[in-house]
């Protein structure tokens, strides 16, 4: 099959990457799509999202080697009976389904995860991408591919929703205007909060906009405190002020995943008494909710979408500043 | 009257600084304890305790310059008439009583706020020290003044149980066998959680063992997963091993102000998804509760009382690692 590959130094498509499955291994018998007890599909990608966590893969984070991607929709072509035929899309941690963490529905944490396209698994830049059957969920009709495809960073979004209560009057900042800024900002409105975005682009900031959400471009920005900071930013300068904008006893959430280590000063934390959070990975039956009931855009997002063969073009383009998502179409 | 001064180079004890109250402004006024609405008491030292903070003053945080010392026990010799004579503790903030933080009952975040021996207002290494009445409590007859003198500090644990909800499965690690950290376990304890402190000095830890505490001295650490990690060390090495030892979405308590920067990889915290809340000033009555019900031992972590004209010598002792408190006695 034709797949996107990186081989921890250089992006090519590859015409004859093996289909997931059918893989020989090191030792000359096939491996199959089934580990263990874990029963995985076969799902042929319609479209799969470039994220920027691919994007710092190809700058060698978690050291992965393999075809990327794990934001995608598809359908089922190999696989239990119930799902054949389906249109879906996956979660992208594959749990061990065995530890405590998989016990308590958190694979997202398994310690021995493969994540898809980041660690130890083949991702969705593909004709074909293997999904183990618990990480699926249906795509309602009603929701276009191009819809669809958004579920995995609209989910990521809407993960603060489990991790923090949040009250109608609350103020929050939104930090970035990027894609996941966005999405963040969007989600957030849906509780009745007061949010604002902060961002650099003027064009951006007027999508979110759209959204109900007070925006402000960073050279106008004046200092005030927050209940509830978002750094969305994906900078390493973005946390510095963010820490500066939260209340007394306020929250922020860190989106973002930057590798490498930071200058940080922690004693405003202590002293302010701040709540900073990590998140990640989020419920995609909540994303798959608010897309069917459309209470979320994702269409302005889209930049463009490329054919999967001119997958190295795109992603180069997806690394120029300011550029939207751009999606693969196998 | 004698006081132990920081002029911002040197420390010494001086015999004629003057009482808190009775100073002569610039303008050769006498300015008067009162400060606008807020009624101030003046309270005769009975004890101060000599605390990390107040080291890290001598070392240049906050840039004061003034009387140190903020924690203390001593009576009411001047102020409101239903106040005369108590014995008392105060609470280290003083708000502007006008602001929003000071109005949701949370001084201790006030934009504004002096803070006793740390920012704009003489502390308790003195004769005397003047404290807004609202921030008095009186301690009961009960409890001494060597266990009375420990309130902020034990107060300063009990901040947590604030912050969060510990239920009595709870795993926790204390990070840090020096006063904060045996308070902090020995608070933790209370809950009924599973309290493990972490610590370097065997015999600091025999006495946070005594409380029903299990303890692991640090060249016998074996890497594992706490629900709570409580940083409490002071050390900027404690937060790495922190962050490593808190379980996937559990929560790490950073205890200790240190001045500077650091250098943090934030993206464990993204990827695990850890709830990281400063903590810092806490409630008195709490602490004055649990002295009265003799809940916590405080007794076992004095090292020795100075006489206050002997400051100088006892400051300089304290800075040495692993002495215990060191009290002043006016």
């Amino acid at each position: 099959m034709q797949a996107l590959y990186w081989d921890g130094s250089e992006l090519r498509i590859r015409s004859d990457h093996p289909l997931p499955g059918s893989r020989i291994d090191d030792g000359g018998s096939r491996v199959a799509p089934d580990r263990g007890a874990i029963r995985t599909a076969l799902v042929k990608v319609h479209l799969a999202g470039i994220c920027s966590t691919d994007l710092q893969i190809l700058k060698g984070y978690m050291g992965f080697t393999g075809v990327p991607g794990h934001e995608f929709v598809g359908s089922v072509v190999d696989g239990p009976q119930d799902w054949l035929g389906k249109r879906v899309v996956g979660e992208i941690n594959f749990g061990c389904g065995v530890c405590d963490n998989c016990r308590r529905d958190l694979a997202r944490h398994c310690p021995n995860r493969r994540v898809m396209g980041i660690v130890n698994a083949d991702g969705a830049f593909a004709d074909y991408v293997a999904v183990p059957v618990t990480n699926l969920h249906a795509v309602a009709d009603s929701i276009s591919d191009e819809d669809a495809v958004f579920t995995e960073p609209l989910a990521a979004a809407f993960e603060i929703l489990t991790q923090i209560q949040i009250n109608p009057g609350d103020d929050i900042l939104v930090l970035g205007d990027g894609k996941l800024g966005n999405l963040c900002a969007q989600v957030l409105r849906l509780t009745g909060a007061k949010v604002t975005a902060l961002g650099k682009h003027a064009d951006k900031l007027a999508a979110i906009k759209r959204a109900g959400v007070r925006t402000i471009q960073l050279h106008d920005w004046q200092p005030r405190l927050f209940d509830i900071v978002v750094e969305a930013s994906g900078s390493p300068s973005g946390l510095a002020l963010a820490l500066s904008a939260v209340r007394p006893r306020g929250t922020l959430i860190l989106k973002s995943t930057i590798a490498g280590k930071h200058e940080v000063s922690l004693a405003p934390i202590v002293i302010h008494e701040i709540n900073l959070i990590g998140s990640r990975c989020g419920p995609f039956p909540d994303a798959l909710d608010a897309l069917t009931a459309k209470r979320v855009a994702v269409a302005p997002l889209i930049e463009a979408i490329y054919s999967l063969k001119d997958g190295v073009e795109a992603v180069e383009r997806a690394a120029q500043a300011g550029t939207k998502k751009l999606l693969l179409r196998p």
